[in-house]
């Protein structure tokens, strides 16, 4: 169906010579002016830079550089064995990644529709610079959809009794190529293994305002409470239920007379939104996470 | 001081002759028509009209009405008792309030200012209708600040030890006619027989988006989680902590870069702002409680 | 294919006994003991009620209400005929529509489909208590998408020369059975006539926080004068371009270093929000217009 | 009065060393490189840096750096003097500050005294770090108030033939020392040959969404138009009647139950929170204006 060819607008294709470099060591005098010293004595241009410093938990540094180099491509392996110098100095745990290479998401989904629907729209118009590699679900209902924008749908079914080998399967058909797992109101818990492969790169879209509500029903906890705003949040999976580092929130006003049903539908589009913006964060490399907490540089 | 002394815009000046009228019951049919019937034989014009159905919960009902009515001081005694027998028929809570009476507030404080501070400049503004009585504070900080405004302060120390006696004394000072006592980051619990005495008629600000970080420093606890959205609550007191039924809440975005302080910073201004919100409702007799929940007709 | 079939749950189905009244009156005494009372006595039992009275204007009156009445679709035409004797007492503008009649909606659209996708997904997740009739666009984009959910799409280009052509096959394939037009980012002036022939018909997306840059290229428009929020404004067709009654607005934060097409893509998530809730509302029959102001009851 | 004595926590008292560079020059490779290698070579520790680069109008480069740097104010002259070098290379604009300097405010104010109250409370707070030199008003309303903070206040009435004698004495009050002249609800117009003289240093609040509704009356505006949203703008005063860069907006959602007084109460506290922000990031450093627009470093 034609609508559903991914226009080329991305980004990815607009800068063929733009990287992105990520860093986090503790803080100290000098990084700045090495990093940017190093960078401009391989003839790179830094296009944007943000940094923050964590003061109270014994100073960690974080910086966020985005920067064009003519000849990218071919000058990255040089480029990164040259920062290794650099990077030994100050302790850094470090990346430089090639914008124009798009990363691969495999999104998954139980029955409800409207995150996935999201993600597919903005991928569709541009607004998402990844592949969609594939979309597994535990039901069939998004098959045709999915299929219809010419993405591969795996359907795995998961029974309490079938939990460990379904996972098997879906590390099968996730591969090895996979940079970040998007649990779209995917409505299984993970298993710590899973969560531990994949540390840090499964994003999920939970139906409350983190710490408020977590575990099932939200929208029933907080109808039941009677609180006057609801939102969402979407967060890194890790070992503890609804616990991992937030990446980003947001809310909406709701009254009295917005009873469970009008909360699940006022929330359907919090949720979307809030997702699809982790996703893109994610995507743009603009997150750090530090112990439990994430630095969003946007 | 000449511009404490409050100006004369309220809107109890404006109309001699408006009252309210607040009903619960359970639904059924007629009841609108019985009490628009029933103001329109005694001659009263409805300018305002809320009402709202609470289908889940076994149909319980509730209206608010504005209305104007020539002579009201003269015939209020006279429209309550006619009301008796509407009432009964569908087994109402009700009131009829006369608008020109003035609520008598009583402002509990302890050492920080910005709530008390916001409540003194929308009275002295005209925007709260109601006359503040008293202001009774555990610490001498506001004494010469508040009678600046020619509100009388009353200093009663709260020990471990002193604080039966201390709310003994707090009654006293607050008298029989108070309306509503506001905990304007008023750091003491309350006792349950005082909050019993008046139940629904204590208003207290938390500074966090409930139920989220219920209890002791809910700045420092919501920097911990890392949360990107903060915000604060007006709730009605009860004897579960910070478990009352809320009345509004508020939020405000925030990021990895604001650090405890700055939290404190940015909540002052939500909790102010909530706060002046729910005693300008409670003051308007807006809210109506239902078990643990409000219903706000705003 | 199988998922873009509307699922039913709409609330069109859920109460096939319920009316709604709206009322338009100069305000007096009486009107609310006469309209509830005449619904009593008719066996109706209301459900919500909203008022409001615009006094600083020569106290017109608004009414909405909803009510139950057994066997609505046989009795409408008889407590139509009733109420004539009411309405005539006040000089009323009145309706009373049956909620089980589904309100029929044409949606024109030129290339950007975001605001088209958004209705089609709010009114497969049965968001939208609506029929959608038919699409008319100039151009042939979204052909096979909306084809796909088996509505009917018409191809009508306009070009200057064949404007006045093109309106009158838009009329044809319209029909007379359609209640409300869609304007879902539909880059044509509509002519005076089209727009008188469905006044209070036609809402229409403008991509700017009105009156703020009516016109053309808003986004560019923003971004030149470097306010630091965009929006979106939903409002009434009217002969004046961008001047009709407001329905609903929704702005978002942006900085500095958003771009225009930034912009634009922060705009297109609160143009298709604010689309959506304005179109909910009028299906809803929760707008009333007076002069060139909407009155909405939610 | 005890209350009004500023509490000392301020930042500029906890930062003894501290300093911040702001500079605006056209966009090249090595600029980053230049200024943090610069501060390294000079023992200085960068503590936050922002920048950014407005790419379709010819590479403007801006940034905003803290720094700490030991012994700062007996080495600030060398460390400019060095810094010319730097700033000659790249034809910089270009500011060091000394975080330890308290901007010296001066306060226009007319009769609305909102605005005035939250910046001289968020000032006792300890949250605006700057000192206020002086009060200028038309009128007396404010003098009392203001003198209990212990600032002087200056009644300098305005008339229509008075005016230019009034301005002059204005300039003579303000004297040779201040920084910034805050408009906080100043119902004046200021003369050109003024704003030249005080160009990007005074701040006006105005009461709408800029650019809806300049002039005067624009809650009536709003009002008549029927906007859902209000909202109050800070901004630099220009010739421009409302004309100059936006450094804040902000909004709050009203509904047409609203009438003008409504939206005048509800739009004090946008304007206040507005003008309040727009105050704490000028007094910050973190503004630079670029033609008609600010970038904003926060």
């Amino acid at each position: 169906m034609e609508l559903h060819v991914k226009r080329d607008h991305s980004s990815s294709g607009q800068y063929p010579n733009r990287a992105r470099m990520l860093i986090s060591c503790p803080d100290g005098p000098g990084i700045v002016a090495a990093v940017s010293d190093f960078l401009f004595q391989n003839g790179a241009n830094i296009v944007h830079s943000d940094q923050y410093t964590l003061d109270p938990d014994g100073g960690m540094f974080f910086m966020r550089i985005e920067f064009d180099l003519p000849e990218l491509e071919q000058r990255l392996d040089e480029l990164r064995d040259g920062f290794n110098g650099v990077a030994g100095r100050f302790t850094m745990d470090w990346r430089i990644i090639n914008v124009s290479y798009k990363k691969r998401l495999a999104i998954f989904v139980s029955k409800e529709d409207h995150c996935l629907v999201e993600l597919l729209w903005q991928w569709q118009a541009g607004d998402l610079d990844a592949d969609i590699a594939l979309v597994v679900s535990n039901h069939t209902d998004m098959q045709s959809y999915v299929e219809s924008f010419g993405i591969p749908f795996h359907h795995i079914p998961v029974t309490p009794e079938t939990k460990a080998e379904a996972e098997k399967r879906q590390l099968e058909v996730i591969g090895e190529e996979i940079d970040v797992i998007i649990l779209a109101r995917y409505m299984q818990i993970i298993s710590p293994s899973f969560i531990e492969y994949y540390r840090h790169r499964i994003i999920n879209i939970h139906h409350s305002f983190l710490p408020a509500f977590v575990g099932g029903k939200p929208y029933a906890q907080a109808y039941q409470r009677g609180v006057k705003i609801i939102g969402a949040t979407a967060h890194y999976v890790t070992e503890e239920l609804d616990g991992g580092p937030i990446i980003e929130q947001d809310v909406q006003r709701v009254s009295h007379s917005d009873d469970v049903n009008e909360l699940k539908r006022i929330g359907r589009t919090i949720e979307r939104v809030v997702l699809a913006r982790a996703v893109k964060w994610h995507i743009e490399d603009r997150i750090l996470v530090h112990h439990n907490k994430t630095v969003v540089f946007n």
